[in-house]
């Protein structure tokens, strides 16, 4: 079974809401080295084919060149579309006829195992939940039988199409899957279980992460000075 | 293999950081109501024992009358003790001979299905991850070898101990159980994926979840007036 990823992926004004924390450059930066890390667990899991659906106007457009490194054994494409996602995703699923693994791009833990059990439930409909009621990846054996609706509560809006449609659906469990980076709190995950292009990129720019031990220890993300 | 499940639980002053949206005694039954989940999955899974470790001062200690419907299948003693978290666990895992797996009892979402895959696991430490550094269930195969450090970054802790002790380890991937319920915004996650105890528990006080149009589609959790 071939199964092609597709990533939508924006670099323009991404992750404003890490705002605070980052220039605008460091926000593109960091959400390019997370596509890399998605990039390299999809090249050493099961899937050889990836299309980067890169939206946004002109000026944000990624290149190739900028993906070294990441795609071992990975056939990857960039698509430009200024469209927003749900539209540019129905559209492409509603003319593939092979399984997809459509999947964010600000999951920079994601691992080629979870990657493989994924595509290997035998459900038609595979939905990974990001936090808070997101989905962060989704498996679709039948592409154009589905209707994807992203933003809001998509895992109840996905369930509900995968019923109405009479799909079979299963709910894939994974932690790293589901910790996608919006916040700043949530570099906390990243800094401590991420080895990957984007860890590294944090630590390099002095990312680091400190135990307030005034604050029933929990743990916040800080910044060395320049 | 017989695991004995340990689950510590702290009924008074329970969940404090939920503190603005619940009165005291509604945090209390919503801990037990997870409590109760976490019990629940148990009783599913492979697992036949599990001991509760009910930590705070007397008047806070469970009676088993109030774990009711929880249990079927399940073995399940009350432990007092009034010292803290790693203290108990040290003393009791010291003198434990057989594999144990200890879980927090605030993780509602666990399912039968994921504690099954953690006691299946070949390596002798199994740490499941909670959000922010945090150690979530931890899968003990020589309980008497190793030595936990709750609070703070105890997911790193506890690969050091394991390291250290040279024990082989691995990390279990797990969205549902790395889901605690700490804050208000928690809550997002156990009315979307739950449907046990604790998230009825939610709905029949009247807690749900709006969509902010005017932020992103951001989910926040709402209160119905009583």
């Amino acid at each position: 079974m071939d199964v092609k990823a597709i990533i939508p992926f924006k670099k323009e004004g991404a992750k404003s809401r890490l705002g605070d924390f980052f220039s605008e450059s460091e926000r593109e930066e960091l959400a390019l080295s997370m596509l890399k890390d998605v990039l390299a667990a999809l090249s050493e899991s099961k899937i050889e084919e990836a299309e980067i659906i890169s939206t946004g106007s002109r000026e944000g457009i990624l290149s190739e060149a900028q993906l070294n490194g990441a795609k071992a054994t990975l056939a990857v494409s960039v698509r430009e579309d200024e469209r927003g996602l749900n539209e540019v995703l129905n559209e492409v699923i509603a003319e593939e006829k092979e399984p997809v693994l459509i999947i964010m791009a600000d999951v920079p833990l994601t691992t080629p195992e979870s990657i493989n059990e994924i595509i290997e439930h035998d459900e038609e409909v595979v939905i990974v939940p990001g936090r808070k009621g997101g989905t962060n990846a989704l498996f679709l054996r039948k592409p154009y039988a589905f209707f994807v609706s992203y933003y809001g509560l998509s895992f109840s809006a996905h369930i509900e199409t995968a019923k109405r449609r009479n799909l079979s659906h299963a709910v894939h469990d994974s932690f790293f899957i589901s910790a996608d980076i919006d916040e700043v709190e949530d570099l906390i995950d990243l800094l401590i279980h991420g080895n990957g292009f984007s860890a590294e990129y944090l630590r390099r720019i002095g990312v680091f992460i400190r135990v307030d031990k005034n604050s029933k220890s929990r743990a916040v993300v800080d910044r060395r000075q320049k």
